[in-house]
């Protein structure tokens, strides 16, 4: 791709119109990781998620074609995720100890390291979009719980009711781990694993040679205690730097926090020079795993590359280079 | 110093008890960085700053010198900071938006990785208590607002009512910010920049050659929104790794968050090698600087090399290496 840039020549007035080559667009997403087996899916449900993917990526990528930027969309993907009842963010959330939805999303701009990000809201249509709004529109990073949702409302985010996030199937997980949990939850937090997988993420690229990264989630089933996990926290479950790379991860949360992954992945390239793929192996299948931590991230570096690295069993992803046509795959192989 | 060590020979039973040679311990600790200049400081006040700053280096290192751990006094230290009325943590915290206290704390161990950590809790009289309870007995690392003061009650922590938090000065300070608030929030962020500096923090070698990091802040006066700042993001405000350093940050909080300061501190000393007196200079001086933050960190090493780093006027400060006396500071020089 071209575009038209002016140059002012040192130590003249001159000015100079050329057209400069542009980066190929790049674009990943995720929908989460986990236990994600084939035989657990019927066809229709396996269709489901990849027409949810695919939604995403389209929205995405239109914006990138169009020469947009990458903040941009990332967050129209993730957007389409959260709006997609499938996926545990947004309206698809699943629900805490009191049986509510309790969301937290996060967003960086590679460019300018600028970042925004808000744990434990209800009643967001999309998390991701506030996120979005205190990066652009407030001093601060990070807004939690009720002080967040006074931002939201100073912002006119877009609110929806209880009827919006509920989902019969969700309640009925809830029901089952409730239940479970009354006499279970210090004896076997194994059976409680599985369902701190649910996230959604984007990293692109943009044709300007910019990066951005961003991640939103419906926590887990019967959290308690205000937790938040890695999705939220710049740094570890999202990230972004021109320097280096745009990264959206999913997993064990409270494993993603003591690893600080997402920057761990940055710095292994800047300091190590390492290449992104060999940095996402490094952080997901070594460092990741020696201390109990299992999950994946989606990573583009700026040279459009993409990796899609998990140690599960499977996760809902896409990624599209370009005008190639966008790819969509659920499990390991 | 020297212990005695059981080791069981490898292919037989037999105990071999002997000396072991242990490293010597280091501690240091911090009372928050920003604009302290000697002509603001009545001598009394000084003194009395001194004071405070002496008795948490006494706490911690009584706990090393009998052969404890790094998290014992870490945590012991940052009490001691929590329960002194001059500093931005636990009793001495500044008044929010709402004219309440909202305190947030977190601790590492560099063994394991372990974290705990907890941000806008109130009535709690010691916060990094609090975190390394949920980095103890819990299997989350962070936990926020009233889900963790419901985690609080379930381990029965030491409360206080507001009368116990309630400091004339304090209040004072915040009336005046909140006057100022109501018609220049938008336009002079400077005028609240300083006050998002008090923090305390430690940071400990033990004999044993681990090392840990605790952060206590009782953040900025007439915060608003719900506002986290760096002090309980584990990688950003706290961090420790026995491979490089146990590092506590205060200052600028969403400078901090953005350029995941703790972490990265980390990351130069181990994939780029450096020093850790150069890691921090390079952390605090360059990369903090460039992207428009201020402030400070404290940081051990494995060697019991101690670094006070910072870019302001000043850091309320102590140090001390194995038996040598304290060494306490305040101004730049």
């Amino acid at each position: 791709m071209f575009s038209k840039q002016k140059v002012i020549l040192p130590g003249s007035d001159r000015v100079i119109l050329f057209t400069n080559f542009m980066t190929e667009f790049s674009i990943a997403i995720h929908g989460g990781a986990g236990t994600i087996l084939r035989a657990d899916l019927t066809e229709e449900k396996e269709a489901a998620y990849r027409e949810g993917l695919n939604q995403a990526i389209s929205a995405g990528t239109s914006i990138l074609k169009g020469g947009g930027k990458a903040a941009d969309a990332v967050e129209m993907a993730v957007i389409c995720l959260e709006d997609h009842p499938l996926f545990n963010a947004g309206k698809g959330s699943v629900f805490n100890a009191e049986g509510k939805h309790e969301m937290d999303a996060s967003i960086m701009e590679g460019s300018g390291l600028q970042a925004g990000s808000v744990a434990q809201i209800s009643g967001i249509r999309n998390p991701v979009a506030l996120a979005r709004l205190i990066m652009d529109k407030s001093e601060h990073v990070f807004l939690v719980g009720q002080g967040a949702m006074q931002f939201a409302e100073s912002m006119k985010c877009k609110k929806e009711d209880d009827s919006y996030f509920y989902n019969e199937g969700r309640y009925q997980q809830w029901l089952e781990v409730k239940d479970t949990d009354k006499f279970k939850l210090d004896h076997s937090p194994s059976q409680l694993k599985d369902n701190k997988f649910g996230t959604v993420g984007a990293v692109a690229l943009d044709v300007q040679g910019s990066m951005a990264a961003a991640t939103s989630t419906g926590g887990m089933t019967n959290k308690r205690f205000g937790r938040i996990g890695d999705s939220p926290m710049i740094g570890i479950g999202n990230y972004a730097n021109n320097n280096t790379c745009a990264v959206s991860c999913t997993g064990s949360g409270e494993f993603f926090i003591r690893g600080v992954v997402a920057y761990d992945l940055s710095c292994l390239m800047e300091y190590k020079e390492m290449s992104l793929e060999d940095a996402c192996n490094e952080v997901i299948h070594q460092r990741l795993k020696k201390i109990g931590g299992d999950g994946g991230l989606i990573a583009v570096d700026g040279q459009g590359n993409i990796a899609l690295t998990f140690n599960t069993e499977g996760m809902y992803r896409a990624s599209q280079i370009g005008n190639n046509s966008a790819k969509i795959s659920i499990y390991k192989d």
